[in-house]
């Protein structure tokens, strides 16, 4: 999708990526597919290209800096490097002043019996790396023995986070140019089913004050990472007495799933808007289009739905041409908009 | 355009072009640059694909014939022996009896003087085949030698047509699927400068009876060919006594420039409405984002605005990557979506 909208603009694409069924491959100038590690590989690769960037925040730290001493790579890598750990980006997000769940190391027993002692159950516990969609997450429920869940996730580092009751989750995509300026997108509604993302929905049911305090904070995020593209900030709305607040549950350092209803439903879309970042053009202003707009993922055999929302009033339909359907795999998505 | 549109239904494409530098080799997982005459190639590319289509209305006719022995090719070639021939093609339309400005063939300076004696000045000389944008045209004003006109041409077989007294241009961007099923975009009012089109509007400035005429006749026409996919109907706005009519001026058997607008102003564009339409899915029912939408091509020089276009609020910019700015040459296009 990122390279359809770079297309748009007059780009040409040059993909690197080592999966071999990648379905970026088929709509690309150029492509090389090779391990992460083949430096050879790598190095004819920046010498191919003008510019870097990446859609995948776990491009392992090395082959990052390896391209970066070659071309500018945009996002910053060092955002990477905090992104790729789920302590040191919590520790980050904490140094902003901006709240996320309590949270607390988990790399031995004696800290996990501190983390439970401190946090309280139930609690999750997540892999420090790796981590998503639900993989490497164990909960810890009330009463069931904490050495058990970490078990489950081969008792690799952890971060313990406590059980967040929250009314809605909701994420902010925002844009963060060469020049610093930034354009959020609206705040949007997510509903996970199984851990995976399964509707996204704007606008969110959410106050306006509410909606500005999330942009707020994922401004705040783009601004210290000194960031360059589109990231994106999941958040749990929560409730304290009589107002709500975000806390951030995690930040995902490229366009994200949550934002692909703009490709349909807004006036620019998260993927040309990280285009235009990472190649110095200005940001557009985003303006939604359709009075709701709302994006269903297709997962797994969802995708042989297809044919029936092809038929559905303002449904855009998106297959992603993977080869094989795998369950909990995202093959599609179908994106409503209402018109005004 | 159309590949792209296909790529987002997990469509993978192979193009054949003559053209060295054609910017849809940059979006495909395939490409074939030879001549429409070599038979081996356009025999391999029919061999590696299920399904053949076409963008541009001046494919040989031997080319579609040799590739539809071989693969289905949408939509049936026998429309372009009709529409690749000006004279063939109002003939065509005069027997469904539809409108069209009077028109005479012209053949040999006999039928010249015979055309100026029924048509009257001023007219127009179209050379039958292979004119676009202005291309292969030239105007008998009042008092001035028609042959002097036709020899500017060649004196190419040609087509006189009479000077249409118009009030605005129009044109119906219409798609018929493989069960029959007609989808029109709404009507669309188009600004030429210097014979290429310049700026389409929607909604276009015609009263509701005038549009469902317009629709009408596109309709008309989709269904005479027997059409598979996209085509656009252009039109003149004539006004008799108080009534306004429309008379057919040209039949384009693809995709438009008219219609680009949908790209970024409807809920499904004209592009994937075609490949809907040629890969036998149901057609999509378009409806306008947007109080009013507006596309202006960025022709030569103009492209140079692209910059400038990129901060306008609501502008989305298309560029297509030619390797050269030519005076005349479509360089890109930028759509502006006015949201409700």
């Amino acid at each position: 999708m990122l390279a359809l909208a770079a297309a748009r603009l007059g780009f040409r694409c040059h993909v690197y990526s080592p999966e071999e069924d990648s379905c970026a491959f088929d709509v690309v100038q150029a492509s090389t597919c090779a391990p992460y590690e083949d430096e050879a590989a790598l190095g004819r690769f920046a010498g191919a290209v003008d510019l870097i960037t990446y859609e995948f925040e776990n491009v392992p730290a090395d082959t990052a800096a390896f391209l970066a001493k070659r071309k500018s790579v945009l996002p910053d890598p060092k955002v990477l490097a905090i992104t790729q750990d789920r302590l040191i980006e919590k520790e980050f997000i904490s140094e902003l002043a901006v709240a996320t769940a309590p949270y607390a190391a988990v790399h031995s027993a004696v800290q996990l019996a501190d983390a439970v002692q401190m946090i309280g159950l139930p609690a999750v516990l997540k892999t420090r790396k790796l981590g998503y969609d639900g993989k490497g997450q164990a909960k810890i429920a009330k009463g069931t023995d904490p050495m058990a869940a970490w078990r489950t996730v081969q008792t690799a580092p952890c971060i313990m986070e406590g059980f967040i009751k929250f009314e809605r989750e909701v994420s902010v995509v925002a844009a963060r140019g060469a020049d610093g300026k930034v354009e959020c997108f609206e705040v949007i509604e997510n509903e996970h089913r199984d851990h995976i993302l399964h509707i996204s929905r704007v606008p969110a049911g959410v106050t306006p004050s509410l909606a500005a305090e999330a942009r707020r904070v994922a401004s705040k995020i783009a601004k210290a990472f000194d960031y360059v593209g589109v990231l994106a900030v999941e958040m749990f709305v929560v409730r304290q007495g009589r107002k709500h607040h975000v806390l951030v549950n995690e930040i995902a350092p490229r366009v994200h799933n949550s934002g692909h209803w703009t490709i349909d439903g807004c006036t620019v879309s998260q993927f040309e808007q990280h285009i235009r970042c990472v190649a110095g053009l200005p940001l557009a202003k985003p303006v939604r289009l359709g009075r709701r707009v709302e994006m269903v993922n297709l997962i797994g055999a969802e995708v042989k739905d297809a044919a029936r929302w092809l038929s559905v009033p303002g449904a855009s339909v998106h297959l992603y041409n993977k080869r094989e359907i795998r369950e909990r795999r995202k093959m599609g998505h179908v994106t409503r908009v209402w018109p005004k």
